[in-house]
Parts: C-alpha cells; sequence; structure tokens
C-alpha cells in the first residue's frame, strides 16, 4: 500500500477550539487508515502577505517566493511534502480567516510554476475543508477554498466538506459533523492511494486536439 | 482500459452558442480518450421545480422522485448511467441559469437516497464545470456547482473548470479558455479511469473512530 | 408620510412553510411602519425561463419581455409599483430555488432598460432577503441575491437579511430570526421614505468628469 | 448640504496599480460632489490579525479592540470620521486580498458594540467596492464584501460596485470600469447625504411587534 503523508492546516487562533478538534477527528481517521499525519497552525507562523508579483509579470511569481525574512518556506516545505492536505478554517465573516486567506495567497508561487515548468507544484495532491463558527458562512468559506485548490491543480474527493455552525456548545457532541470529519481523514487517504502516481493531468499539449474541435465547431455553422 | 461514460450537460437555451460550443470541446477531448460522450440540452426538456419533500420529512424524498408529468426521468436516467457529467451553463446573473439551478435541485432525490440506502446515487461519479458569459461571475457560478456536486459524492479531478467571461467576440478564438475545456474532457475520462471500482467512499460506519478520537481529545481538555 | 409599498416574493413550494412565517413577520412590521403590503407566491404563476436575448443583442432585451404565454406580465407590474421588495428563499443546495431563480433571471428586463432609455426599472427600489433551510448555505444564497439585485439598481438598507438554518424546529421558536425578519420589514419602509424622490442614481454623463480622473492619473504616472 | 467624508481603502500592495486608478477615479468624483476625502492604503499599516475573541465570549470584543502594538487604531479612526467607505481590493483567487481579509476581520470590534450598546458604529455608514484582477472573480469578492458590510449595518447604495477583469491592459482605457468607479464616488456622496441623521435603523425592541405576528401565525396554523 502506497504510504500516504496527510497535512491538516489548521487557520484559527486557538489552539484547542472547535476548529482544531474537527481537524484532529479527521487527522486520527487518517492515522487509522496508515496515513503519517502531521498538523500546522498558521497562527503560530510568520506569514507576510502576498504582494502580487503576478500582476506586474506573469513570470516573476515562482518558488521558492521572493518574499524573504518569514516563515512560509517552513510552511511551503511540508506542503510540498504532503500527498493530501486539509484545510481548517474558522469562519470570520462567511469566509475563511485572513490569516488563512494570505497563507492560501501565498500557495500562488507554486500553482504559477505552470508559467515556468508547465506544472503546479499542488496538481494531484488531494484537498478537502473544515470550517467552523457560530453563525452560517461554512459553505461560502468552503466552496471559496474548494474552487481554489482545484484551480490549483488539487483532487477534491467526494465528500471533501465538514462543518459545524451553532452558537454555542461542543462540536465533541455533534455526531454529524464529526462523522463528515472522520470521513475526510478515511476519504483523502483512499483518494491520495488510488491517485498516487497517475501522472500528470493538465495537458498543454492538447493544442492540436483543440484545432480539431474548433475546425469542426466552425464547419458546422 | 475501463469504459467511460461522459454526459455533457448543458443549460443554455442557444443550441449553438458559446456555453455548448466550449462543452463540444471537452467532449471532444473526451471521446479521443476512448471515452462514449452525450450531450444534453436541458432547454429541450421539460423538468418542474423541486419541491422540497425532504424540508418536510428526510425520507420522503427518494429516487424515483414522487413529481410526476415531466422530463426529469430520462435525464435521471442518462446521468445514472454516466461515469462523469460536464455541467456547461451560461451565467445569468453570476450564477448558473434558472433552468440548470431547476435541474440541480431535482438531483436531490438522488443524494438523499443516503437516507434510504446510506448511499447517494452520485457518489464516485466525477464532475467538471464549464460556465460562459459576457460579464464576470464564472467563478461565483462554478464554484457554487463544484461545492454542491461535490456534496452531492461527485470527485472532483485537477482543473475541472473552464471559463469565458468577455463581452464580445468568440469563444472559439480563446485558446487558453479552449486548452482548459480540452482539458476537461480528458481529465474527467482520466479520472474516471482511475476511480471506476474505488468502491465507497462514505462510511457511517466510522463511528467506532470518532468515539476514540472524541474520548482522546476530552482527555486532553 | 410618503406612501410606501413592500412586495414580499416567497420562492418557497410551501405555502405556509418557515421561509413563508419569516416573510410574514417582516410583512407584519411593515404594516405597522404604515406601509401596504403584498405577499405573492412564485410557485403559484408559471414563470417561463430566461432565453438569454441579450447575449445576442444587447438591445433585443427589454421591458415588456419577449416571451409570452405565462404569468411573468403579472408579477412584472406588482415589482414595478412596489417601493421595496423582500426576496425570501428557502436554501435550496446553498443557493436560492430554482423557481427563484429563474424569476431573477427575467428580471433582466427591467435592468437592461438602461441600454434603451438609460434607466434600470429596479434603481431606487430598496431590497431586502430572507433565506430559509436545515443545512447552511444561508449566506450564500443571500449574498447571490443582494449583489444580483444592487447590479439592478436596487438599494440595500443596513441589516438587510434574516436566516434561520437548523435541521428541525420552528422559526417562530428563533427570536433572534425572528427579531431580524421584524427589522427587515422596518428598515425598507424606513429607507425607501427617506429614498423615494431621490432621482436618478446612476449618471452616464460622468464621462467628462472620467477624463479629468483619467488624464490627472495619466499625468502623474 | 450636509458635509460627506469618504474613506477609500486600497488592499492593494501596488501603491499606482490598477486597483488604485479605480479608486481614484470613484474618490474624484466624490470631490467634485463636494465631499471630503481620504485614501488609505492598508499595505502602509500593520494590521495583526484577529483572534476571535467572539468566539469564546461574545462580550469580549470590544471598540477599542484588545489587541495591542500595531496600526489598527490609527484606521479605525479613519473609518469611524466617515460616512462612506469604499473598499478596493485586487482579485487573488477568486477574493479580496489577504491584508483585506485581515483588516475586515478586525472591523468585528465595530459591529460587536451591538452587545454592549445595542448598536453597531458602522451602522448607517455608505459602503460601496471595487474588484481588480487579471482572471474572473470580481463578483465573488464584490458580493462577500458586500454582504459583510451590511451585515455590520452599512448601507449599501444602488450600483456600488465597479470591476475589471482583464488579464492585460490598462484600467485607464476601460470606459465602463471608469464609469462606473466614477458613480461610485457620486453615488455613496449623493446616499451619504439623504441618509445622514436618519437615526438609527435595527431596532431591538420590536419584540412586542414579533410577538403579534407570531400569534397571529400560530392561530392560522
Amino acid at each position: 500500500m502506497a504510504s500516504v503523508k496527510v497535512l491538516g492546516i489548521l487557520g484559527s487562533p486557538r489552539k484547542n477550539g472547535e476548529t482544531y478538534k474537527l481537524l484532529r477527528v479527521a487527522l486520527h481517521a487518517a492515522e487509522k487508515m496508515g496515513a503519517e499525519t502531521r498538523l500546522v497552525r498558521l497562527y503560530d507562523y510568520n506569514i507576510k502577505p502576498c504582494i502580487g508579483c503576478v500582476s506586474e509579470d506573469v513570470k516573476k511569481c515562482k518558488y521558492p517566493c521572493d518574499i524573504l525574512g518569514d516563515d512560509f518556506p517552513q510552511l511551503a516545505k511540508m506542503v510540498l511534502e504532503s500527498d493530501a492536505l486539509i484545510f481548517a478554517t474558522p469562519i470570520y465573516w462567511y469566509m475563511a480567516s485572513g490569516v488563512m486567506k494570505n497563507f492560501i495567497d501565498r500557495l500562488t508561487c507554486f500553482e504559477n510554476m505552470i508559467h515556468h515548468t508547465g506544472r503546479s507544484l499542488l496538481e494531484g495532491k488531494v484537498a478537502a475543508f473544515i470550517a467552523v463558527g457560530n453563525d452560517t458562512g461554512a459553505i461560502m468559506a468552503i466552496s471559496w477554498l474548494m474552487v481554489t485548490l482545484n484551480s490549483m491543480g488539487a483532487h477534491i474527493p467526494p465528500w471533501a466538506l465538514a462543518y459545524y455552525h451553532r452558537p454555542e456548545g461542543d462540536v465533541l457532541s455533534e455526531e454529524n459533523a464529526l462523522l463528515d470529519a472522520a470521513n475526510i481523514g478515511k476519504i483523502v487517504v483512499q483518494a491520495a492511494r488510488l491517485l498516487k502516481n497517475a501522472g500528470e493531468w493538465y495537458d498543454a499539449g492538447l493544442k492540436k486536439l483543440v484545432e480539431e474541435a474548433v475546425s469542426e465547431l466552425r464547419g458546422r455553422a
């Protein structure tokens, strides 16, 4: 069985809060599936904000990122070494926390390697998502994370989401959220095993095939 | 090589519009990958709106749906027979068209089989998305479709999106959108092959594992 | 005191469901503020889907809409006669119901009068939003409705939203949701009174002012 | 004519980039309407991330915020002194930049004064939005900002949005975006004048009215 590494990325300031707990449940399930897991708390790291080099010159943005003097390089290394990523965020104003947003912005240097080597450094990794808050917004935060990671090249396996959005109470009594979180851990490992060594996904060489299709469509018109 | 069936679902009223064209490019690529493809135009079918039985009694909603006298059963059959689904929608007010929304609402009867058999009828199918408009909104429409299909049990492979959002002009001259669309066709087939016979994903039997994780977390607190 | 007309637009199939109840609370408050109110259930009307004429020729879409043989004209008349609109939708897959989406799509003929007379027929009307479901998605549905109505020219007054997203129970026991709904009714009337006779908002004649700003910015560069 | 202060809040790292330019056009129009304007660049300030006190104890979060040793107090003062706020963000991954997200998270201390004095410090202010990027996502970023500011108590006047989403070129040649930006400046001043001294909006004292409505609805059932 292929070895699988799962990284849990916590975007909450609370070390043992509800977001952390759901993430721990997911990682526990991943471990039971035989994966190696690691949990990283973004609030423990100094992550400078992205300065959007790509908007000036698409070639300027690459990995490793030009921004110096912060802790992003350590986080980047953990991401690159992982087969699956579980993003767990508190819901701040119906969206991922600012710290999580900053971190996602910085992942641009992985995705933008497309313009250097033809390949995103996140392509083929498996991603899943946890959001916890005391109000609505879980799915808005998760849908944003999901479409972003997919646009960076990640697989989103079935049921790649767990959330909790009650004003009070304890996530550890919330059976559905716990079961969904455990399934995230199970499913990312299952998917990562099936997809490991799947080779490349995006093929910039399909241009000829595009030409065929275009000429067929023009012919019909 | 496992045989793969790809269904293109068109939510546009234009038979040969820009949305149709991108979808055709995707299906052309899928065919070149050896898949069997079919394109269905939702506007050609009478699809009554969902009446939300699930909000009264979660058991009331099941496949086949209770709503009678429309064409949904034919569409449902096509969806069930497919390994991969490509949803292609025009962008109406930054979102999928009303006709596409109605269709998605009706898919609830597939997903809700969880409450009858423990399994969504869409689980493990591969899904991808195309959105075309003359204004912004592509990613809002796609992120909604993506998180919805994933919540119904679909696998979203890397780069499962293509869009075009220019006020004028011809999508057939838009190289990036065409290449992305072709890759959708290629990638859904590639993913469907790898994941066919992957077995079940969501496991409602993880409750014991949840209990372990919960008791560990309670112990720490 | 200026007379104010408030239209409650119900996108739920349930005549007396939870969405209806929150809408009734809002309309009750509007009546207490002295407004004339009306509640319309979209499911009682036959509304054909938008066919996106605007994507072929921006001038083709105008009010009254070219689509014949359905009940949209009656609904259109009610909208035009109102000073404030409260959109109340059940949450189907984290979004407005398909029936509500279809209705919103058809409002394009009001907004698109910009391209005929320079003025959207919805400009200056006041809009607010209610979403009810047994799962997450309230804010995704509401944010979509809000940005759409604002893009059609509507004014969104403070706290123009109320929602309820619990799996069970009775919205009539949910104090916060009820209070928010009542405030919607109060606030849309308050705003409509202040803004009635406010004159025109969007000014296509600002081109000279734009030129000044552009030349100043070019000068600096 | 009531004096009006407009604050432009720039969430871009580029001092003179495309986002800045659209914001300048909006502020130019506001000045021509007689408003006093100010532009603040968030990247010039050290803004520590929100630590979500509200999730522990709703009373713990208040203005001034407990977080010490950063520049938020200066920004907070500017916000409080303004009648209208124009949020201008680059589009990073279909959403506001991380720096803008962090800033919005910190505004919680204004909104949460509801739990101390019954009143959000942002209630009644007018808000509008600008988003600029080289890809899709403008409306996803803007809809999130819009629903968030509205939930904090801000008015969103008609057409409160301007955006630009082309891969290349110069926003100063983009007539529609420029005209929309100028209208933002014009409209926020127009709205702020009409709404200044409008008094309070949310009324927590509507409980009696809620009871009436509830008892009427229960009577019918």
